[in-house]
């Protein structure tokens, strides 16, 4: 599929090498390796030059001398992507690492946004906007290291869309090149912006394969007066689901987290996690972890959440309740959430989902794919978790006690097809939040239909003409 | 830049009214003017033939056809648009009419999901919403006409945006038929969904200039338990800000309206509206219509409304305010609001302008485009109100008193050079939500700089290589 030669040749090396400086053009297999390993430790990159651009004209110096010779790139954020959008799969490749585009341009408080270059550390704009008595409300598990480059090619998701939506609809403008090395100049501030064609919103979540984000536009809010977290536990998923429903209808826009998550799942990040504790006297099937938050008042959030928890325990659709007393429990109850995913780590091989169904589907889906899995696995313990107020479920699954890792492991594919089946029946995603990488990259082509993946292939000819940009990733 | 020919053969004709049955092939010059003329009376359109489809296949017939023959196509929602974009340009143009494809295919009250086809009036849409208890925020002066497929391909804005964004963010999945006559099948209902190019965002505004999109999902959402409606006076755009400022802070994501004007728009529109009064004892020179809605109750919507009007008065930030004591009250101070274009019309010729910039800019360009227009007409009447949470501004400039019409009129593109200069200069947008097609389509072309109109023109050419759809509008 992609034309990639089988290595780079020297020559053309020290020319990418003499547009960022020696220091910035990594050969060393020592200093190139951290960028060539990922989380989840599926993919090994290939890359044997890791190029450090400082500005965007870099960039752009870099895509054009790479579409003069056709060498195909793989731009790389904090590499904490999940399919291995972020990987090298050949030697040939050069990886453009953007974590030195790192100045974050402007904050501005009057027009609540913040001008940050793709290589920025998420917390660091975080804090930025936090210093600017502002909210930047994107919130993920590694924010401490994902960029905001790759937050946006990959259209990142977490645990605020509820409230504000996925980094597609934080974002205002981009500044982006095309792999010819063109500079599109877009970052405008603007709320609303009606000429011509959203290529914006093309470029987010494209995971760089048509473009390399260099800089983008993001909307800030008021921070929260007061914030009201709760650990809440219940008897089912259909339960939890009439609880969210209670919620948006209390709290509509100030329901700012409804993470739901399985009794196992609990109990892993308790017993793997330092510190950890459970909220709760007893042991529940289900849990909900719910953020209330309030422009007015500390008060005020606290009013809503009562209300809607004594509601909830009236009419038998919570089981118990514990809100946050202080700030320390607040971050203990997130914290739980938030090792969730690694919990799972000493436990074994874990195969993974990311799908997503309509949300009034999420307890049949459970069910289905429940039945499917045990059947196809006895004794896989299943470890559902994620953002039921977007139908996002984490499904993972963690070998049976005793089981080979390897053989289990080696079962990945063929688990992904039950319980992906199983999530499209529903009109439902295999990749709610993940993107599609290479990890997915055959399966979106067979599963989307034939119109619909003929127009990604075109869109993906017209950016990038010669294959140069992240080849063998997403179509 | 088109290739049309000069008339559309007979032959052909017949063709293409085989699809839809003579009935709905309409060639009589009485019953094809309605979709010939448009609101502002700029363009006269001039197709032969008008197609009304009713069905998502007979739309695919229909560009199937065109397609092959090379027969430029024109789609229209409800002939609302105010750039000309819906407008044919020449007789060889067949007019598609979306008004037939009008069902509601499915309200779904636990997914909050509206599905209606793309000639579903916004109305009709509205009331299906309402009637599940839901509601469909997108609200514009048009509504009782505009349809959806008009009002997704336009990214209509309009008086929400503030709270719930614009057709954009309200739109999950899209059904579409693309220039050849293949169907993309998108009619998603998923809050997150992360596989591959986002192909919805970018038909999405494209003003049917890419594709002609048949269906759509629709976002709803919780209708608020209370809703409150104030009027106040104020001395300047810059006490407006500050007020602006104190509602976000206030009411965050509650805040549902911010509409701001000049006391000569409500002069106008007090003169030239039946029934319209004053909701203030005396006249400011500037007002915001602020609305305040709770999830909670009718209470709290007032509490915040009493709150956020004490403290801006203690602050002298407001001059004057009156809180809508009735549902009347309330729909007369929109009433208000919404014929204030209406209203310019008796007042003679008028130069509209729709532009943006950023929310904090606006007093500035207030005061710059007013020098410059009073320098360019003397006596010029500036009428500029609008939607000041999005920075989106109706500048609109009624002849002088007593000055001729048409000589007025005729100094269109020389008052739009004048005041769209002054927001590009502010990094702001000369088309905020009315669009490009063809009013706007040279000067998108001279504006945006190189790279991002041969994006453009990519694009087009990627999805309608033929250039059969909606020629000459937009790119």
């Amino acid at each position: 599929m992609d034309d990639a030669p089988l290595s780079l040749a020297p020559d053309l090396a020290s020319r990418f090498a003499a547009i960022v400086g020696p220091a910035n053009a990594l050969t060393d297999a020592d200093l190139i390796r951290p960028y060539l390993t990922e989380p989840r430790d599926l993919y090994r990159g290939a890359a044997r030059l890791v190029l450090r651009p400082k500005s965007t004209e870099e960039v752009a110096a870099i895509l054009r001398l790479a579409s003069e010779t056709r060498t195909p790139v793989v731009p790389q954020g904090g590499n904490t992507g999940l399919v291995g959008g972020q990987s090298p799969r050949s030697p040939a490749e050069v990886l453009l690492s953007l974590s030195r585009l790192d100045r974050i341009r402007e904050v501005d408080p009057v027009g609540r946004v913040l001008v940050a270059e793709a290589g920025v550390v998420l917390a660091k704009a975080q804090e930025a906007a936090n210093a600017a008595g502002l909210l930047l409300p994107l919130s993920l598990g590694s924010e401490g290291s994902c960029q905001i480059g790759g937050n946006l090619s990959s259209n990142a998701g977490g645990t605020a869309v509820i409230a504000y939506g996925n980094a597609r609809d934080l974002c205002l403008g981009l500044e982006a090149v095309l792999p010819s090395g063109e500079v599109i100049e877009g970052l405008r501030r603007l709320r609303k912006d009606n000429r011509g064609y959203d290529w914006k919103d093309l470029l987010i979540g494209a995971e760089g394969t048509l473009a390399v984000i260099t800089a983008a536009v993001l909307k800030l809010f008021p921070k929260p007066a007061g914030r009201e977290v709760a650990y809440v536990g219940l008897a089912s998923p259909a339960q939890a689901l009439r609880l969210l429903g209670r919620a948006q209808d209390r709290a509509g826009g100030q329901l700012t987290g409804f993470e739901f998550m399985a009794r196992i799942a609990m109990e892993f990040t308790l017993k793997h996690t330092q510190g950890a504790r459970d909220p709760l006297a007893a042991p529940h099937p289900w849990y909900v972890l719910v953020e209330i938050s309030s422009q007015r008042s500390a008060e005020d959030a606290r009013e809503t959440m009562e209300t809607l928890l004594g509601e909830a325990f009236e009419e038998g659709i919570v089981e118990d309740a514990a809100i946050a007393q202080s700030l320390g429990d607040a971050a203990d109850f997130w914290r739980m959430r938030e090792e969730m995913s690694w919990a799972q780590k000493p436990e074994g091989g874990s195969i993974k989902h990311d799908v997503g169904v309509p949300v009034a589907r999420v307890p049949d889906f459970l069910r289905e794919a429940d039945a499917a899995v045990l059947n196809a696995v006895p004794g896989a313990r299943i470890v559902a978790f994620g953002h039921l107020g977007d139908g996002n479920i984490h499904y993972n699954i963690s070998q049976p006690v005793g089981a080979d890792k390897a053989a289990f492991l080696d079962r990945w594919g063929e688990i992904n097809e039950l319980v992906h089946g199983i999530a499209l029946s529903m009109n439902g995603t295999f990749s709610a939040e993940h993107g599609i990488g290479q990890l997915k990259r055959d399966e979106l082509a067979r599963v989307k239909q034939g119109p619909e993946i003929e127009l990604m292939r075109a869109l993906k000819a017209t950016f990038d003409p010669f294959r140069i940009l992240n080849p063998g990733k997403l179509v």
